[in-house]
């Protein structure tokens, strides 16, 4: 998964997952296993804390899922992609931006910016 | 300069100085000795290596300046922010953005994408 549109499908397949055996093999795939992940609200290291927080989302976001915005882009072992998390239909409340670090192909670091939060979060 | 307004500031100011030792000081205040830098047309490592690329630009685009777009976000010890290349009057007709990572308050890694290049560049 070398090109920034399947990087950044295969993140947002991790973070739409919510069979926690499934997901783990999405990590298996896709990430490596010391990843790192950092946004504004959570930070985790390990694929297994990482997809804890997968998890926490779910949870407190029951029914959302995540989609991509715009097109991917990338160099090197960098991609930059927006996506957008919402119920689905209509505009979504939650929009960011990640940039991911990847080692011999798999996501290694993830830094994660908000673009669009909603007034109460 | 820990604010992401600062540090955006201080990395946009340290690209538009056309000055080699004014510059090395401007490294020297607002970034790591080991700082690495990337983006998709570029690379460098050391502090002495990107003002070699701040040099080559500046000879490639001689006049323009770097100016900030929209507001800087940031979390943790990383910044998100925005930038135009241009000479000054007009659309600028490279833009891009970069994310940076701090060590103890001083840039040590950018990484960087392009949102607009000019179709000939």
């Amino acid at each position: 998964m070398n090109t920034p549109n399947a990087v950044a499908e295969a993140y947002i397949q991790t973070w739409n997952e919510t069979d926690t055996r499934q997901r783990d093999r999405l990590f298996r795939t896709s990430w490596t296993d010391d990843a790192r992940y950092v946004d504004p609200m959570m930070r985790a290291e390990g694929a297994a804390q990482i997809s804890g927080l997968v998890a926490a989302v779910h949870q407190r976001f029951a029914g959302f899922r995540f989609s991509l915005r715009g097109d991917p882009s990338g160099h090197g072992d960098y991609v930059r992609f927006s996506w957008a998390l919402g119920p689905g239909a209509g505009e979504a409340p939650i929009e960011g931006t990640d940039v991911v670090k990847l080692i011999d192909g798999k996501i290694q670091e993830v830094i994660g910016f908000l673009d669009k939060v909603p007034a109460t979060a």
